[in-house]
């Protein structure tokens, strides 16, 4: 993983090096300069190292990812006028809208000609990389409605953010000459892993230690946002024939009543069901891995990395 | 030509009609529905049949070529804030900014999809895809910036509108096969072609014949727009002590007389100098392609696409 991490490190720095100093080029210096755990370009390299290749030969691709993971970040927080990003002011709070635009669409262009050796790599690439626009779409559609189903978030976040692991890990696959059924298996791991990370994300962002993940507490909830525990805790109110997580989410969110909510969301067992959910996507993802046909002690560091997503606290 | 034409217009149904219904997919068949002269995707058709290549063989990368040029337009409509696009209301002011960012984004991609067959094609457009971001960040740095020098316009209109020009005959020309000087050469045509095609365009907007070109007469000079007739107007005005244009550049583009303006342009001679480098350009890209070592015949249709441009009233 550090070995990754340096490797990764290393070349970013030495893509932003590269590029010209101006407008255009300056919001992904910036952005690719914040702090950032680099999950997607890991798992381009394991997924290039699982299957014997060497992890250097698959590193235009994995900082490919990451820009492209970065080009979406970009325009997802014009989208969510997001303020901030990491902490730190995102690009249209820093420079305007029409710049995070612009930058954005050229970065996305940077992360094509990263991708363009492999054929393969490239055209898996394309097609997760339109599922994620569309899982975009699909969350922008979530917040205009009034209801939205678990089946539904769930084929969402799956678009929005599982496929991108899938994609980085098949992407590294690609690249290592894995085919058929081991890359599939392989894809099929990574998105059970995404899954259960967002899942993870929803649930650390309502019951987690503010202290470790740097977050309001159900900030989400306050934001009225649609995440698997408001979903499910909405189905399950109308089943028991209770009426305050409706009646909190009609008022203000300055007065809604978070400590509320919460209480609500686990009376009604809805924690214990995500944190059930976490649990299943965890165990599909490590059954793909199982499928994947090498042998045992490669896949140690992706059991490893899976472990360490899912042991977060942050 | 027509029969290009035919071509294309088919193609583009057929994608269209391939798409996904829904709301990620929508604005882009919108967009591409709109009356267009689709002389990019014709481009990339002449540059494969010059060196003998089949149109067919080259449809789907004129395709894409069509569609990166519109998603520009999609992306540029919003930093623009302009509500209409061939008379027709933009994407965003149709359905949102957001809508239009995203569905930008994913055209993108459609656009890379339909340009992934052959690997010196797709390299082509990458590179070219960044210049036209660069020359869409100059453009709008211009419109803060005070002074702008004929040089830097002249950068700006090459960057944004004669390289895609270039672009697409070059595509055509390595579905062909056609490497080396051959290639630069008709990418030197479509290059010449473009910063001509431009000129021509502003002179149109201030001097055309407004019954024909369907704009009302000097809107660019209304708008304050730095075209190369108010850039070189003002160089012109400054050396010989005039000071009209600037004084009505300070007034409210409402209360501006445009016909002043168009006539103290005229007076200095700079409808003449733009004629003249029309010409220029005209002749230089008539020159590259004489230097394409095809049999003269088949540059036939090249040549009769450029008179066809040049001589347009709209």
């Amino acid at each position: 993983m550090d070995r990754h991490r340096a490797l990764i490190d290393a070349r970013i720095q030495e893509w932003c090096a590269g590029l010209p100093k101006d407008g255009l080029h300056a919001p992904m210096v910036y952005l690719m300069g914040l702090p950032a755990k680099r999950v997607r370009p890991a798992l381009v390299l394991h997924g290039c190292e699982v299957f014997g290749g060497h992890a250097q030969g698959a590193l235009n691709e994995a900082i490919g990812i990451e820009l492209f993971h970065n080009f979406t970040l970009m325009h997802d927080d014009i989208m969510d006028a997001a303020p901030l990003r990491r902490g730190q002011p995102t690009v249209h709070a820093k420079w305007n809208v029409n710049t995070a635009i612009l930058s954005g669409d050229a970065m996305l262009v940077k992360a094509y000609q990263l991708m363009a050796a492999n054929a393969e790599a490239l055209a898996i690439f394309s097609r997760y990389a339109i599922d994620v626009c569309q899982g975009q779409q699909h969350d922008m559609d979530f917040e205009r409605r009034d209801t939205v189903s678990v089946a539904e978030y769930m084929e969402m976040i799956r678009l929005k953010t599982a496929v991108l692991l899938s994609c980085a890990l098949q992407v590294g696959a690609c690249i290592a000459g894995a085919h058929g059924s081991d890359r599939e298996h392989l894809g099929s791991f990574g998105e059970h892993l995404g899954l259960a990370f967002q899942l993870r994300d929803d649930l650390l962002d309502a019951y987690g230690d503010p202290a470790r993940t740097g977050k309001q507490l159900g900030g989400d909830l306050r934001a009225g946002k649609k995440t698997y525990l408001l979903i499910r805790g909405l189905e399950r109110s109308a089943e028991a024939g209770k009426s305050e997580l409706r009646e909190e989410l009609m008022t203000s969110p300055e007065g809604r009543d978070v400590s509320l909510m919460l209480r609500v969301i686990e009376a009604l067992g809805v924690r214990e069901e995500a944190e059930g959910l976490v649990r299943e996507h965890d165990a599909k993802a490590m059954l793909a891995l199982e499928a994947v046909r090498v042998e045992d002690e490669r896949k140690r560091p992706l059991r490893d990395l899976a472990l360490g997503l899912l042991d977060r606290v942050h």
